[in-house]
């Protein structure tokens, strides 16, 4: 199942539309172009709505946010509703500020989200306020233990009930939420925290998924972050064999997954459902 | 004669602006490095006046297009004209969005550009319209192939008589002409669709090679893109034998650029002229 | 000592908002991860305040700049400067326009820098104006020499009294100075001109330093410099091995940064106080 999206990715080439920020979008694009997608990206109101109508699906990432993006975003975003195209959602340092969280909120209320996918302080953060996290990455007091995997569990089925939306909270363990049903993915390797990216990667990477299997939004981004995952532990063994530092870590995860079939997805996938 | 034109780029260190997306915009900051110019990106109407008249050359990508990138755009492009510098134009996905055609509508409008590079889906756009295209891609019915070559040839002589401008088509077999004379150029490898930024690479470094040639704009264009074709086949060559993917194959696209001199460009140059 | 600026770096995990060019942000964040620090970019006056208080240091990179950035600029400094958090500037290219140099000007007479740095056509540029350098290397009649060595000593403490900041002047020979005291650093390999955002990496890796090590910011930057330089030698040995060119130079260079321990740095730092 699980390998199957990867599979139609490769043999359906969707064209995802990304609005993104400036920092990883080069990340994005190779990406994206790595697991069988084509990429395009575009953040001007004067162009976004046709852009959009000719894409299998849209991802929206608030990095380097500012009016005209914000705008755009919801042209976009209204479009690819109205044409029943999976819209993702990645609320990249929501917590930081007070514009990105009303800005994640005037998204919620204007369009219906496919996926909404953050590590833990984020998601929190879309429904807790501005303070509760400090910057892009997760704060240490909301690390996933075990102790309080289930309460990750029951906050993502309850936020994708509220949402209509498929939550996903990644972390070193990664929860992959509809209202009833949860993925719990255990793929993955530290070392992609100490690389800018690896979360608007995986959101890319989520779009293409859910573009060529739209029909089957959970289990779409489950497969993504299974790949996504696998491939960090493929480029951090490579990496300990050739005794390099971060910087190759990304192109070896990006190589990855310019290799990755669905054999390799099936043996290397970690996950349980619940 | 084609490797003369790599000899004095990197004899002139050719100072070359480029107003493009920021997608790309560190790749092609790179490979102008790698090529033997010096490159600046600026995109304001504050300062782009004051940066192209210190400039060998003018490299124009349209791709995530703003109205303030695009009034720079035109305020760059007519003082280069004024000082007689080669201005490049690389239509990224023109055919996606009426706002991208209209922009190029205007720029041949308002400048003389001395190449215009794209793919073929790119370059019939231009003159077809929207929707001829859906990305940044080419349109798989306009492949070239061996069939409609002679079609391509006339036509890119045909736009190059109307614009002025030497015409770049390039893709599997890549065709560059004026009104009368056509350079038919087989390298590359199609692993360079897999990544990002090989046309706007490609784009920067034609920048260059005409700036610092610019009395020799047919030859200058048809070397870099025989340069940057070989380099593509180098690097598959080496991800080959290393067993690597997509990313490292961008590495060692800029690497064999950097190592490339004329004489590797003359013994690996494969072209014919018409 | 030097060593204890990057034992703390790495320590303290220095959290530093970017302000920063399109072109290389994504290289400035991996190298802030790389050292020890977490990056976030954000250049929108609607959050720069918020996201600067919640930051230990802030990096001002003049770039692909914009009357947009610039404002977000004023208000982040002065934040920073209310809450005694070290900002650093990196005056980019500022002799290639007026934009440039006003906007320097402006940034001066506004806010305290902790540290500015630039090549030395960039602090010659500042205050003698435009037309000094033609683009955002060294001007090849600005190389620093033996000779003139001593007159570039002099010259950064007279601006250090001037502006209160911290002067660094690097190329082949790097100048760090306070109105009283001057390390003078020989690390680094001539392969760092080779690549885009060498500059503007060193400058985050400062932003990084100088967040960790607020109480001494002349030594957090020399040992950043010391740090960065040292990572172009290993990096230049890597690639020297590897027979490869300038792109894997640039990864290289970040993976020494992401290897580089106090113990390392301590062996191969070369400096000499004046």
């Amino acid at each position: 199942m699980i390998e199957d999206m990867l599979h139609n990715t490769r043999l359906r080439t969707p064209f995802v539309h990304c609005i993104t920020n400036y920092i990883t979008a080069n990340d994005c694009a190779n990406i994206l172009l790595a697991c069988g997608g084509s990429p395009i990206m575009a953040d001007d109101p004067l162009e976004v709505e046709e852009i959009t109508k000719n894409c299998n699906g849209l991802v929206i990432n608030i990095g380097t946010l500012n009016e005209r993006k914000l705008e755009s975003m919801i042209i976009a975003g209204k479009k690819a509703n109205s044409l029943g195209r999976p819209v993702i959602l990645d609320p990249v340092g929501v917590g930081v500020s007070t514009f990105r969280l009303s800005t994640v909120h005037r998204l919620l209320q204007e369009i219906q989200f496919a996926v909404i996918r953050g590590n833990i302080s984020e998601i929190k953060s879309i429904w807790s306020g501005v303070g509760s996290s400090t910057g892009v990455d997760v704060n240490p007091k909301d690390k996933i233990t075990t102790e309080h995997l289930i309460d990750i569990i029951q906050l993502s089925r309850f936020l994708s009930k509220k949402t209509g939306a498929i939550i996903g909270v990644t972390g070193e363990t990664d929860i992959v939420s509809s209202s009833k049903k949860t993925y719990i993915i255990n793929n993955g390797h530290s070392m992609m925290s100490k690389i800018t990216g690896s979360g608007c990667m995986l959101s890319a990477v989520i779009g293409a998924y859910c573009a060529a299997n739209d029909t089957n939004i959970l289990e779409a981004t489950a497969s993504a972050i299974c790949a996504m995952g696998l491939c960090g532990e493929i480029a951090h063994k490579k990496i300990l064999s050739l005794d390099c530092g971060t910087a190759s870590f990304r192109i070896h995860l990006i190589d990855a997954m310019s290799k990755l079939d669905k054999h390799n997805l099936k043996k290397g996938a970690k996950y349980e459902i619940r």
